[in-house]
């Protein structure tokens, strides 16, 4: 039974527009997903899904009738809205008609790193949306065990974010801690700490990966910071060829997680 | 001396306008590029570098000044105009108050693959600006000769592309071809042709790299087409895994350019 609700007042619909910021978000512990394919993917993947909106149109398609009655034989509530009004729970302006909202996964290292772990990814303030889901789902393609999310990174529930991860912000290990509590847990764990890093002459290509593996990439501007470079086990570089200056995050962490992987495999 | 023009109407304004779209950048054989950073960069690279525009705020900072006096030196004109005028010639809301416009440069095979070069990357439906801002920076970055662009994907001098390359626009070598004439020159220059494919066993990691190479890297949703398929003398994919279900295309084409590179240093 779908549930409509025709005034843009209506609790649920300010509730949910309250999550188009990292405020909203935080304080409920939930965000918000959008379009058919990502639904679906959430579904797959059994993410904890709250409830769905769907605005005027949605129903039109035969395929998404029977993604609602799937919806429906889990329990799952389904609002069903003007369109105009279903636009103010998005920030994108062409839309499938279609939104989720799911609560927030948090895991700590502890329970999410195992004794079989044997490469994870540490994100320093990566500041970019587009890179981080990028990264995200490119160290889900390249068989990265975790991604550690220091302080100062850009809101993983961004809902950018979660489109450039294309799915992966349900698959991939996700874990927020401080740089110390992650370095203290990884050396433990006989981690080797592995940093991108500009001032170096050891190129990526011309060493070798050994044991397990902690990859840092640091924000776009800045790279790494002092203390986490001070306390690396090793630093890479990529080479530049030609006159660029640099590569992009997200470019030079997918170059290096995929040299890396072939050490692990 | 600026020349200072308050009316919206002026001839100039509108003629900066129209280069705001492709028809209008197409039609002129020129196109815009916003902001200091890369405006020095033009400079550096000796790129055509028609006229300039600044709002009121941008003479505020000294570095700016004498950067207006350079350009001034080379007898680039410079146009001043209202904050709000200047807006409306650019595609973003942030800016730094300089814009300037140049003329397209168009290359050919013939002229400008030469017998040394060894190393060239053809893209094929390359639709997403960001996806074509970044594959040309890395590209550049990667030692890639010559960037073949064949008809159907982006127009690189949109805005967002300019932005995404980092001032990889003004280096690289970008190249407008028909896939045929493309084909036919690589051959004939004794090129081996690899291309990204996501329905053949071979993994790129596990194969090596002979001779010159274009690289091939396909549309974001449909890949390479068939013809240029089959016109390939390899066909290479990257392995995925985790449950990522493919590779973002600049991603594919960073980790693809990179390995590949090893071979031709």
């Amino acid at each position: 039974m779908i549930n409509i609700i025709k005034s843009k007042d209506n609790d649920k619909i300010k509730y949910t527009k309250s999550l188009l910021k990292t405020k909203g978000r935080n304080k409920e512990k939930k965000f918000i997903i959008e379009g058919y394919r990502i639904l679906t993917l959430a579904l797959e993947c059994e993410a904890k899904l709250d409830y769905v909106f769907i605005n005027e149109d949605f129903e039109k398609k035969e395929e998404h009738k029977k993604f609602l009655t799937e919806l429906e034989n889990k329990g799952i509530k389904v609002y069903k809205t003007l369109n105009k009004i279903f636009l103010e729970m998005i920030d994108t302006e062409n839309t499938q008609g279609i939104l989720g909202v799911l609560e927030y996964k948090e895991r700590d290292l502890v329970n999410n790193i195992s004794q079989d772990d044997k490469f994870v990814l540490i994100l320093d303030r990566i500041q970019d949306p587009g890179n981080m889901g990028t990264i995200i789902r490119t160290a889900d393609s390249a068989g990265v065990d975790a991604v550690i999310l220091l302080k100062g990174c850009v809101d993983i529930y961004n809902p950018k974010v979660i489109r450039s991860t294309m799915g992966s912000i349900f698959d991939m290990n996700l874990i927020h801690a401080t740089q110390d509590e992650a370095v203290d847990f990884l050396k433990s764990k006989e981690f080797n700490i592995v940093s991108s890093y500009l001032q170096t002459d050891n190129y990526y290509h011309e060493t070798t990966y050994d044991g397990k593996i902690a990859l840092v990439i640091g924000n776009e501007a800045n790279g790494i910071n002092d203390e986490l470079i001070s306390k690396s086990d090793k630093l890479v570089k990529i080479p530049i060829y030609g006159k660029a200056e640099s590569l992009n995050a997200a470019i030079s962490a997918a170059v290096l997680m995929y040299e890396i992987k072939k050490y692990l495999v």
